[in-house]
């Protein structure tokens, strides 16, 4: 049984590179051009190309999934908003924060938070585990 | 300018084998075994690997993204229940239905759900997005 600590907190950083970028958007199948083509994405106005929010939100899946609860845990719940464009080839730090913990059901419910190399606030949201 | 219409509803059909789970674990580096070990699952309350959670939700990507409202739109936030296990090689229907329009930010909010082979609601969220 992992322990459910309230204020434990995890971090996951890592930077998407175009390549991640590309085999994403060939898995899902979200080929937004945004994400895929230097030439469109100048013109729009982020003017370079972005990271899928979805592939950035899916650090959090990485930590609960690998890091904490980890193994046996199950995934029940998660709130994303998506707040900056992400870029590639910049870290970004995922933090997991333990909020809640309800006994009875196993369910913890996390602050889920990504910041980029400026420090600012990415992705902002909640997520809910069933610990194993 | 993409119109939106109150009621619009968006179909995306797919199904997810051994590869897209793997790339998807590549890319995001979730490598936890009920998704990617046979032998292990088998012996977990599922009885057999399932899709990441949100390689499934990226399904609602995928169709803001490419389909509707699709170039030029913005994914401004997603919520995601994870009611029941997605099984690889099984054919999930996502579909987004247009509930809200706000005209001055241009912000649409979508029912987004998830379904299984069965009919079962496998995803429940909503979704917002900046219409371009």
């Amino acid at each position: 049984m992992i322990e459910p600590k309230i204020g434990k907190e995890v971090i996951f950083e890592k930077s998407f590179n175009s390549q991640d970028v590309v085999d994403f958007a060939k898995t899902t199948e979200d080929n937004n051009m945004i994400h895929l083509d230097e030439e469109y994405a100048k013109d729009t106005m982020f003017g370079k190309r972005i990271v899928h929010g979805m592939l950035v939100a899916s650090m959090f899946s990485k930590i609960f999934g690998t890091i904490y609860p980890g193994e046996g845990c199950l995934y029940y719940g998660q709130t994303l908003e998506f707040r900056k464009p992400v870029f590639l080839d910049t870290t970004i730090k995922a933090i997991a924060t333990l909020i809640e913990f309800n006994d009875e059901k196993k369910i913890g419910v996390f602050k889920t938070e990504a910041f980029n190399e400026g420090g600012k606030l990415v992705i902002n949201g909640e997520a809910k585990i069933v610990f194993p």
